[in-house]
């Protein structure tokens, strides 16, 4: 069959160049999050489409999921998102997730995207969450984990900027009562930063109609990471609120200082900054909400987010449980370390190609390479010989190999293997058992 | 909602204990593969259906496939197996995938399964292919990461039975052409091991009609790993063969004995036995097969197994490609580690739970577990103060925490932390630099 297949729509294949560049983000993924403590899990690739229509947004079930009915006639989906299938273990094994529980999972993602917005219909994502656990401490815990992994890739504070906010924090500065209203002003602050100033401007003014509530939504935005270096009880008081939306104010202020003020004591304030303009446009946000930004002006859109979301679970189970955590997708993550030419900061293996001379020399080749994979190095081993000795030394270039090996007859007396670098075209004998550690050395 | 929502039928969730054990089994594969230059590959969990159809057995495509119509109209399969992808992606980008092409992935495949079966429908696989070489260097090499990755799990050489044999062996053996026969002879073959003797001399009998042919068959069973020690020339002689089918014939046990031989020289030879009765179900290998046991008694079923299948990937692009390689599923090969006591060579990591004496000690406690995990240990913090103090211990014990950090007020000063050890109930105070270190000689 000469037909030729090409990957579905919108997925990629992993050619092992491409794949040696996701271990690395992953493995960094899986390093940071157990430092913290936390347990990876991993659930199947398939769920009842009932859990989704249970809470996913109307976009996901109705447009995005990849939905059929199976050979035992049950509706089935691809995962589009981890959160309903952690929620589904966590109420489903109890002892197995004693509060607070620390989880986390990289997994990849399904969703029917329409073509043309840059989206990937098959996406990688790390979850990571903490449940059970309320409070300034979790809040910053979580935070931690996002500054930690950007320090973990080689990023430096100045690369990217951790914002955060208080998804309650617009609701209590504007004081009105129509959600429908707030809801709408949040989705319109939310985008600002993808239009205009003047576009802005006029979507601002036609939907708050009263200037002075304008002027609110104006005040609200003109607060910058200083503002939390006020004293608080100023800042309400300026805005002539009383009574119980006075001290829920104060509360959500207090928390972000509160939050601040752990990060800097642990070492991770320099990235994180708070902003008022960060809201998230999911509903289920009940707290804190995050978004990590490159500092790179070419590369706007927001690396990843999180917060805090303490009514979702409850959904799923018996009752609510506070949680905190975030997702990061592959795309933007791979995007930002290119843009920083990041990638270089891996660690690249001890690799060596044998050469094969004569047929003859096949099983003390073998034997060679095996002693050196058993220190560690990594061996590709010719296992015919070729007519023209040479065509090894090319087929080693072409695959990116620096270092090949070359074992006669007479070093296979001698106890020695001949290296060449190709790279400088020179060679030398060493004895058997330092090439190891000659290679390593590189 | 209070509905309880299960894994789908046939589908396994992995909480972190089970999770950690399979990034052990995954990354051991990882790891030996890498050791022989072979690279990593992956690709989405979704491929055209007409990929299978073109060449994945009628069972699967008609009965096994989880396949649907997606939104725009095409006709797409979860995975069921990773040689089509293999081919499709080597055919592909044929610039990726100089020859000869050695790759590996780890991936999650499905299956309709029958219920009952002791099978899984969603199960993972590590597929290891060495594409574009013959002769027995190739072959030997596959044999050789098969007995590394059982040794690397710390598999002694007296667990596990590589038994090995060439598909063309009993055609050549047994000289008759009528080729249905043969097939239905060596499925016979294939499942000596599940049924009696009695069961299997009566469907030999029924099978083969003519006692000559019958012998015949007996002849072939009766070789073992020793007849590898003869002279070839003299079995071919004693089966009165001429001509091709006599040369034929000499070239496949010669072969055999070449591989045997390599294996010797690198040091795989102690788990690898001649078996003429491995002759593996699927048509499409065309030479080496081998199929690794559990010496377990309690455990009978093949581990895994593999072989040459030079015609199998024409199919698929212009031209043969010639190709050895195994598939090494992940529930089989948990068996085996759990019935040999082998998970308990994985190293653990070492890990501590920070508690939290007030909340005022939140900071300087954040700034401590910064620092431990810095040096490398994993720990999982207290985020608020609990009314009673003995409570975070209990938590501890129940989480399976065999060590609790304390940081008092005096202790912060001081610049120390408390060590409590809960197996044995004994504490100390360690200088905080040195704590990391404390814990990772435990």
């Amino acid at each position: 069959m000469a037909a030729k297949f090409r990957p579905y729509p919108g997925t990629r294949d992993f050619y092992p160049a491409e794949m040696e560049f996701r271990n690395w983000m992953f493995q960094t993924q899986r390093e940071v999050c157990e430092r913290y403590g936390y347990g990876e899990y991993q659930a199947p690739v398939l769920e009842s489409t009932d859990l989704y229509r249970a809470k996913s947004s109307e976009e996901i079930v109705n447009e995005q999921l990849y939905t059929f009915t199976d050979r035992g006639d049950r509706e089935v989906s691809i995962r589009p998102e981890m959160t309903p299938t952690l929620a589904r273990m966590a109420v489903d094994r109890p002892a197995s997730c004693l509060l607070p529980l620390r989880w986390f999972s990289i997994a990849n993602f399904m969703r029917y995207e329409r073509p043309g917005r840059g989206r990937l219909r098959e996406f990688y994502q790390l979850n990571v969450d903490l449940l059970g656990a309320k409070g300034p401490g979790a809040d910053a815990e979580i935070l931690m984990i996002a500054v930690d992994l950007m320090r973990a890739y080689g990023a430096s504070d100045d690369m990217f900027v951790v914002r955060i906010s208080d998804r309650r924090l617009l609701d209590l500065w504007i004081g009105i009562d129509d959600r429908e209203k707030l809801r709408r002003i949040g989705r319109l602050i939310d985008k600002k930063e993808k239009i205009t100033e003047e576009a802005f401007a006029e979507e601002l003014a036609k939907e708050c109609e009263d200037p002075e509530l304008e002027s609110r939504v104006r005040s609200f935005l003109a607060m910058d990471n200083a503002s939390l270096d006020r004293d608080p009880d100023e800042i309400v008081a300026h805005l002539k609120l009383e009574g119980q939306k006075a001290d829920d104010l104060l509360a959500v202020l207090n928390h972000l200082i509160a939050v601040r003020l752990l990060l800097r004591k642990s070492g991770h304030e320099a990235a994180v900054l708070f902003d008022p303009a960060i809201v998230r446009g999911f509903d289920y946000y009940t707290g804190l909400v995050f978004e990590i930004y490159d500092t790179n002006p070419e590369n706007r859109r927001a690396i990843f987010g999180g917060g805090r979301y303490d009514r979702l679970l409850g959904q799923f189970g018996k009752e609510d449980i506070p949680a905190v955590g975030f997702g990061m997708g592959d795309v933007t993550l791979e995007h930002f370390l290119e843009g920083h030419g990041l990638e270089s900061s891996r660690t690249v293996s001890h690799r060596a190609f044998l050469t094969l001379m004569n047929n003859d020399l096949l099983g003390e080749t073998l034997k060679l390479a095996s002693e050196l994979r058993s220190e560690g190095v990594h061996i590709e081993a010719s296992l015919e010989a070729t007519k023209k000795f040479g065509k090894q030394f090319e087929l080693a270039e072409k695959k990116g190999f620096r270092y090949v090996l070359i074992l006669g007859e007479d070093e296979a007396k001698a106890g020695t293997v001949i290296i060449k670098d190709l790279q400088t075209g020179s060679q030398h004998a060493e004895t058997r058992h330092t090439v190891a550690d000659y290679l390593k050395k590189r």
